[in-house]
C-alpha cells in the first residue's frame, strides 16, 4: 500500500492511496459508529456516541506506536482501543468497543475503505465509459484493420473497437456497483460470532451499526465466511481486466509502425519531462511513450496475484482464522488502490485519446487488399464452391505476399472469372464491415441503460431483510 | 483436465471429468446449432441443420488425429470442420461453420461445458446446503467450544457453525446461478468480430444460434472482452471458498484430540480400504481419515492459481489474443472440474456428517470454565469497572491455566464478591450463547428464500435485449 | 493433465503428456525398486525384487478401477498395492510396499516423472539455445530498430536480441539441470517419517532405493518439507519465462506491419491447414499466423498460477498434510507438461525462424533518423551542453514527426552547427551500436561454457552425504 | 509496501519496511556509484564522483514531488535526475546518469534493496535454524504423537519434528545465499541495451559500476531477461515456505486441546496487551494466542500471489516492457518485506518456543496404544501373515475406539497369541521410533556444514567472467 503522495503514487495510486491514516480513520469511524449505535440502543449513556465520535480522529493517534503494539497482539485494534479510551470520560469510555472484537473493527473498516474506493472506481469507469461511448459513436464509419493473433485480419471500424471497450467498462462497473450496494456489510460478531457479551441486544446493535455506517446488515456475522471479500476482489479484477485490455490495445495501436492511436497530451494528464515534452524519455529525445497505457498495465498486471491471495485466504478456520484473515488486509487495500489508479488513468487516457483515421486508411491501403481475401472468397464461393474458392484465394494471397505484386492484379490473372469492377468491389474495406454498425448501436444503447441504472441505484445500501427473530426497530 | 474415470478422477473429478470427448461434443454441438440457425435464417438448405446435427457426434471423430492437426493451426477447429464437412453432402457441408471462426466454436463450446458443469455444481451446492440447513436446525441448542486463532474462545453452538456454512453455500450458489442465467452467452463474431461474411444477416444468425443452444445472446461479440469468463471463474472460486471452509473446519474438528465431528461412512461415499474399513490407511490400521474433507481441500487449493491465470488472461489483444486466449482453455475446464468435485464431495460429506454433542459437552467441560472468562468479566464489570474486571479475570485465568486448579475455585478465592451461585451461572456455557439462535434463524430463512429463488429461476437464459437495430424475430 | 495424443496435446503437450499411464508406471517403478532394495538389504527373499519388477507394468492395471477405489482412501496407492500383491506369490508379495506409506510412493513417483520430463525439457532448451546462438553469431552485424515501451528507440542488432534470448535459455537450463542433479530425491519415511516399521534398517533401505531409482538420497524424509517441489516448480517457471519472452518478441516482430521475423514452415513443425497452407486460418486465406509462438504463450501463460498453487501448497501440516499435499499432484504434472511443450515449441521455432535483414533495414530507414536522436544529442552535447543539446534535438524530432519532413533537413536548418557530413554520420545506425558485439560475444562464450558444464554433469545424481549414523554400505 | 514504523509494520514488516526513503536512497546510491565509475573510467572529471555521492542523500529530495512528476514519464527517475543535477556544479552534473536509462537505475536499485533485505533474511533464517538445531538436539528422545492428515498416526520425537524444520530453514537459506552471491547484478544497458551513448566504454563502465556497488557484473544487460528477478522471488518464496510450515505446526500443536507447544513470552517478542498479558485478547481474558506463528502466516500467505505476479511479469517485450516491468516494483519490494518479517518472527518464535514433553507423554498415553497399532501388526505379521495381522489389529483398534475400552485388553482377548509382556512391549512408543535419531543426526550434521558454507561465502559477489572482449582491468 502506498502512502498518499509517495514516490510511486503518481503511477500506482493515481486515484488515491490507502495509507495508515486511511486505515486508522476507518477503524475509528467504526468504533465511533458503534458507540452511537450503543447509545441509540440504550446501552451507552446519552452523549457517549458524540463524545467518542469527536475523539475518533486519526490525527490524534500515532500509527507508529500503534504499529509497535500491534506486534504484541497480532493487530493494531487493542492498542487503538486503549488509546481511544484513555481520551474519554468513563461514561464515554464505556461505550467504546462494547461487544466487539478486533476482527469486527478491522473487517468493518475494510468495508468502509472498499466503499470509498469502489465509489471512486465506479466514477472513473463511468468517465472512461462516457469517453469510449463518444469514440464509438464518432467512429462508426472509421474503417481500420482488424488484427487477430497480431496479424492483419479483416477490416473493422474503430467505432467497433471502442464499442468493445465500452462494453467491458460497463460490465465491470455494473458488477462493482452491485457489490457496493449489496455486499459491503458491517461485520459485528464479538469474540466468536455470537455477540454474547451483548446478551439479547446483539442483532439490534448490529443493525444500528449498519445504519450508522451506511453499510448493509448481513443478518449474521461473516467473520469466517469470506465470500464478500472474494466477490469484491473479483469485481475489482474485472475492472482491471476491462481497463487492461484497453491499455494493451492502445500500446499496440500506438506502436511507431502502426500509429493509429496516440495518447493525448493534456487530457491524458501526462505532463512534460521538464523540458516541455510529454511522455518523453530522458535518454531518447524523439520518444513519446504511451505513459497512461503503460501505467494502467503496471497496475493491472499486479492484480491477478492479489486476487489469488484473497481467494486462497477465503478458507478460514472455525471462528477466526490464524493467518488467512491477517493475510487479507494488505492485498485488499492494494487491490483497491491499484484498481482505482488503473480506472483513473483509463478515464484520462480515453478522454484524451487521439485517433488518426487517415493513418488507419493508409494502413488499410498498404495492406493491398489482402485483408479482404475472405470477402473475395465469399464472392467466389457460389461460383466455385467454398473450398475451391478458399484455395484459389489463398494461393493468390500467398503469391501477392511473396512477390510484392498487387493482390488485385494476381486475382485478375487467376482466371477466377471476376471482372475488374467486381474485384475492386470485393476489395473495398468499407463494403465489408458486416454488423459493425449494429454492434456499436447495441453497445451504445446498453450504455445508456447502464447510466440510467447507475443513477437509479444511487440510493442507500440494501440490507438483507433480517429473518428469524423479533423485529428490530431501527431509528 | 482428467479423463473420465481416470486414476485421480475419484478425487479431483468426483462429479464429472471434462475430457476430450466432452470438448469435442461441445464443439460439435455448436457447429450443429449453427447449421440449424443458418437454415432457420434461410442461409442454408432445408434439412441441412438436421443432417449436420446427425453427423456431429463425438464418437465419430478421432481426438488424437485432430490433436495432431491442431498443432498446425493452433487449435483443433479447422481440422474438425474439415472432418465434419467430409461426412456430409455438399448442401449440408455448405452449412458448416458458415460465418464462424475457430474462436467462435471454442468459446461457445466452453460456455456449453460451463453450463453443464455449473448446473451440476449448483445441484451439489443445493444438496450440501440442504444438509447444512438440517444440521443448523437440529443443533440450535448444541453448545460447543468456539475457537479463534486455533485457541479455545467462548462457547458457540454447532447449529451456528452449520448456519455459517449454510450461508456460504447459499451465497456461492446464488452467484453461480446468476452467472448461469445471465452471463453464459454465445460467442459469434466471425474473423474479427464483424460477422462480415454473413453480410447483414450476422446478428440474426447470432440470435438464432443463441436460441438453438439455450445460451444468452450477448448483443455483440465478446471475443476479446473476457469479463464473462472471469466472472464465471470467480463464481467457481466462490463455491470452492465455501466448500473449502467447511472442509477445513471438519478436518480440525475431527482431529483425534477434539473428535467433535466425524465423516460418516455411508453417505460420505468413502468406501473401504479393501478390508472393510472406510477412510482407512494401509499402514496404520487404527486410522479413520476424513477423506471427503481432504479431497475437497485437494480440489479447492488448486483453484486460486487457476483463477489468477484466467484473470491475467483477460487482457486480450485487439480482435483475437495471441496466447492469452489459448491459455484459458485448460484452466477453465480444470476449474469447472475441480469445483464440481469439491461440491459433490461436500454434499456427501455434509449429508453423512456424524456430530457428537456429547463430546462437545465433554470438551467444554474440560475447559474448566475458562471460555467463560469474558462472561465473568461482563458480570463483574458493573461492580469493578471494565478494565479492573478484565484484569482480575485475566489473572485468575492465568492462575487456573498454570496451576491446573479449577477456574471456579480461583475466582471464588479472588475476592471479587461473586457468590458460588453467581460464579456457576457465569460459567454456564448454555447461558452465554448470545444471538446464536437468532443468527441460525436468519440463515435458515435466507436459505428458504434462496431455494424459492432457485426454483423460480429454473427458466430459460436471459438474453440481453438487442439494441440499436431492427427487431429480430426469433422463432 | 493431458492424455497422450489428446485433442489439445498438439498444443499443450507437444513434448509429451503426463497421463494416467505415466503416473501408474512411475508408482509401479517405485514399488518395484523398493522390493529390489529390500531384497538387497536382506529384508525380502531372494528373487522377490525381480518378481515384483516383472509384475509392475502399468498395462496390467486398470486406472479407472484404481481411480474408483482412490475415492475410498484419498489416493490410488492402497488399491494399487492390493492389486499388485494379488499378482504375486506370498514371498514376493511380502516385499511389496514394506516400510512405505502411500505418500512415499506418490512423492517418489512425482520425482521420477519430473526427472523424465526435466530431461526432455533440458534437451529442448539446449536445442533452442543452439539455434539462438547461431542466430546471435549470424546476425552480429544485422542492425534493426530497438523498441522500448513498444515505441521505436535506438538501433540494436538482431544478434544482440538473439544473445538476450540465448542467455535466458542458458540460465533456465542451468537451473533446471542443478535441480535434476541435486534436488530430485527419493521420499521414503513410512507412516510418519520415522521408518519405524523397518526397525533400524530404514535409512539403509532408503539409500538402496535411491540407488535403484537413480534419485538422490535426501538424508531424511521430506514428506512435509516441500522445498524440493517448490524449487523444481520455480525452475520450470524459469524455463517458461525464457521461452515466453522469445515467443512474445516473435509475435511482435512478426506483426504484418513490422514483418522482421517470420516463423519458418518446416522447422517450426507447423503443418498445413489441410489445403497446403501452414499457419493458415480457415476463415482468412491470406493469414500466416505465428503458431509456434502463440502455442508457447498458450503454455507459459498458464504457469504463474500453477507455480502459485505449489508455493501455497508448501505449507504442509505436521507429518502429512490434509489437502495441501494432494493439491500438488495435478499442478506439478501439468507444469511439467506445459513447460515441456513450450520448450519443444521454442526449439522448433528458433531452428526454423526466418529473419529478414532487408526488412529490418527498411524499417530503420523509414524511421527517418529519429532513432538516432540520442546520438545527435551526444554529438552536440560537447558543443552546446547536455540539456540544451537534448532540448534542441527533441524540438527537431518533434518537428520532423509532426511535419513529416526529414529529421536530417530539420537538423541542418536548426543552426546547430553540424555539417551535412556530420549529420549523416550521426544518423548512421551502424555507427551507433555501442557494445552490441561485445555483449553477443559474452553470451556466446557463456553458452559454450554452459554446454561444457551440461556435458560434464551428465553423471549420476548427487546424493547428500549421509550424516550422523553408521556408514551404510551401498551395493 | 509499508512505510517504516507504520500501522501494520509490527506484523508485516518486523525486520524492516521498504518505503519511499529506501527506494530513493537505493536509486541515489546507483547514480552516485555510476558517477564514481565514470570518473574511474576517465569519463567524468576528477572529483565528480565524490560530489555526486555527497549530494545523493535521500533526505534532500521530496518523494511526493518526485511522485507527482513520475506520472508524466511513467517512473520517478527523470525527475530525480533533474533534481540531483540541479544541486551540482556543471562538471559534476555531467557525471550524472551518463549512459544510463531509467530502467538501469530502478533495476539496479531493486538489486540493492534485495541485497540488503536478503542479507537480513539470511541472518534471521540462520538464527531460526540455530534455534531449531537446539530443539532437535535437545528433544532427540522426546516422544510425541505423529499426526498425519490431522489424525493421530504413529509416534515420532519432537526432535525429529524440529529436524524437519531445520532442514527446511537450511535449504531456504542456502538457496537465498546462492542468489545473493551469484544473481544480484547491476543492470546497465542504456536506452536499448547497447550502451551506445558510451561508445566503446560501456562494458568497462558496467564492470566498474558493479565493483562500486558490490553487485555482480552480468556480462550483458538483463533489461528484458528477468530470470534474476524470478529466481530471487522463488528463493524468497522458499523462505516463506519453510517458515510458514513451522508456523502452521506451531498453531496446531499449540491448540488448547493439544498444548504440546506454546509461544514463549520474552523471546517471541510478543509483549503485553497493555495489562501485562502477552498474546492476550481484549475480549477474552483467558486467551494466549500464538501471535508470532499467526503473524508469520499472515506474511507467508501473501507470497504465492506475489510470486505469480513476478513470474507472469517475466515475459517482457523487446528492449523494455510496457507494463510488465513496471508491475515488478511493488511486488518485489513487498515480497522482500514480507519474507523478512516472516523470517524475523520465526527466529524469535523458535528461540522462545516452550516445549512441553510431559504433555506430549500425556497425549501419547491418552491415545491408549492405538498409535502403535502398526507396530502390533508388525509383531504379528510373521506369525499370522501380513494381511490377516492387519485385519485383526484394525478390528481390535475399531473396537477400542468404539467401546472406549483399552486397546491392550482387547488385543489380549483377541486370541492373537501375544503375551501381556509382548503386548506391552509392542505398545511402548519409545520402542517404535525407527530412524528418528539417525535422521536428526543427519539434519544436525548438514546444518553444521551449512553454517560453515555460509561463513565461507561471506566474501564479495561473484561476477560472471567477462567474455568475448578485451580484458577490463578493474580498479
Amino acid at each position: 500500500m502506498s502512502e498518499r503522495g509517495g514516490l510511486f503514487a503518481g503511477i500506482f495510486a493515481r486515484a488515491a492511496g490507502i495509507g495508515d491514516t486511511d486505515w486508522l480513520q476507518a477503524m475509528l469511524d467504526t468504533e465511533a459508529a458503534l458507540a452511537r449505535a450503543l447509545e441509540r440502543a440504550g446501552l451507552a449513556e446519552p452523549g457517549a456516541g458524540a463524545m467518542v465520535t469527536s475523539a475518533a480522529r486519526a490525527g490524534r493517534f500515532d500509527p507508529a506506536e500503534l504499529g509497535r503494539q500491534a506486534s504484541l497482539t497480532g493487530n493494531p485494534v487493542p492498542a487503538l482501543v486503549r488509546a481511544l479510551t484513555a481520551m474519554l470520560s468513563p461514561a464515554a469510555a464505556a461505550a467504546v468497543h462494547q461487544g466487539a472484537t478486533s476482527q469486527d473493527i478491522i473487517d468493518t473498516a475494510m468495508m468502509l475503505l472498499a466503499r470509498r474506493a469502489a465509489g471512486a472506481i465506479a466514477a472513473s469507469l463511468s468517465r472512461a465509459a462516457a469517453a469510449a461511448a463518444e469514440l464509438a459513436a464518432a467512429h462508426q464509419g472509421t474503417a481500420m484493420l482488424g488484427r487477430t493473433l497480431l496479424q492483419q485480419a479483416v477490416p473493422v471500424t474503430f467505432g467497433l473497437v471502442a464499442a468493445g471497450w465500452l462494453t467491458g467498462l460497463d460490465e465491470a462497473r455494473a458488477r462493482l456497483n452491485t457489490i457496493r450496494r449489496d455486499r459491503l456489510a458491517v461485520q459485528f460478531g464479538g469474540a466468536a460470532g455470537t455477540l454474547a457479551s451483548l446478551g439479547q441486544d446483539g442483532p439490534r446493535v448490529a443493525a444500528l451499526l449498519a445504519t450508522e455506517l451506511g453499510l448493509a446488515d448481513p443478518g449474521l456475522p461473516w467473520h469466517t465466511n469470506r465470500l464478500r471479500v472474494l466477490e469484491l476482489a473479483a469485481a475489482l479484477a474485472g475492472a482491471c481486466a476491462a481497463t487492461g485490455k484497453i491499455a494493451r490495445d492502445v500500446t499496440l495501436l500506438a506502436q511507431t509502425e502502426i500509429a493509429e492511436l496516440r495518447e493525448g497530451a493534456a487530457a491524458g494528464g501526462q505532463g512534460t519531462d521538464g523540458a516541455g515534452r510529454r511522455g518523453g524519455s530522458s535518454a531518447m529525445p524523439h520518444k513519446r511513450n504511451p505513459v497512461a497505457a503503460i501505467a494502467i498495465l503496471g497496475c493491472t498486471r499486479q492484480t491477478p496475484g492479489l486476487l489469488a491471495t484473497l481467494a486462497a485466504a477465503a478458507e478460514q478456520e472455525q471462528q477466526r482464522a490464524a493467518g488467512a484473515w491477517q493475510a487479507e488486509w494488505q492485498p485488499l487495500a492494494h487491490l483497491l488502490e491499484l484498481t482505482g489508479s488503473a480506472a483513473a488513468w483509463c478515464a484520462d487516457l480515453l478522454a484524451g485519446l487521439e485517433v488518426d483515421p487517415a493513418r488507419m486508411r493508409t494502413n488499410l491501403a498498404a495492406a493491398g487488399g489482402l485483408p479482404l481475401a475472405e470477402h473475395v472468397t465469399a464472392v467466389l464461393a457460389p461460383r466455385l464452391g467454398r473450398l475451391p474458392a478458399h484455395d484459389l484465394v489463398a494461393t493468390a494471397a500467398a503469391r501477392a505476399a511473396s512477390t510484392g505484386r498487387p493482390f488485385r492484379d494476381i486475382l485478375l490473372e487467376a482466371g477466377c472469372g471476376l471482372t475488374p469492377g467486381e474485384v475492386d468491389a470485393a476489395l473495398d474495406p468499407t463494403a465489408y464491415l458486416g454488423a459493425s454498425g449494429e454492434f456499436i448501436a447495441h453497445a451504445l444503447a446498453a450504455h445508456r441503460e447502464a447510466e440510467a441504472d447507475a443513477d437509479a441505484e444511487a440510493g442507500p445500501p440494501r440490507s438483507q431483510p433480517r429473518h428469524g427473530g423479533q423485529p428490530h426497530p431501527r431509528a
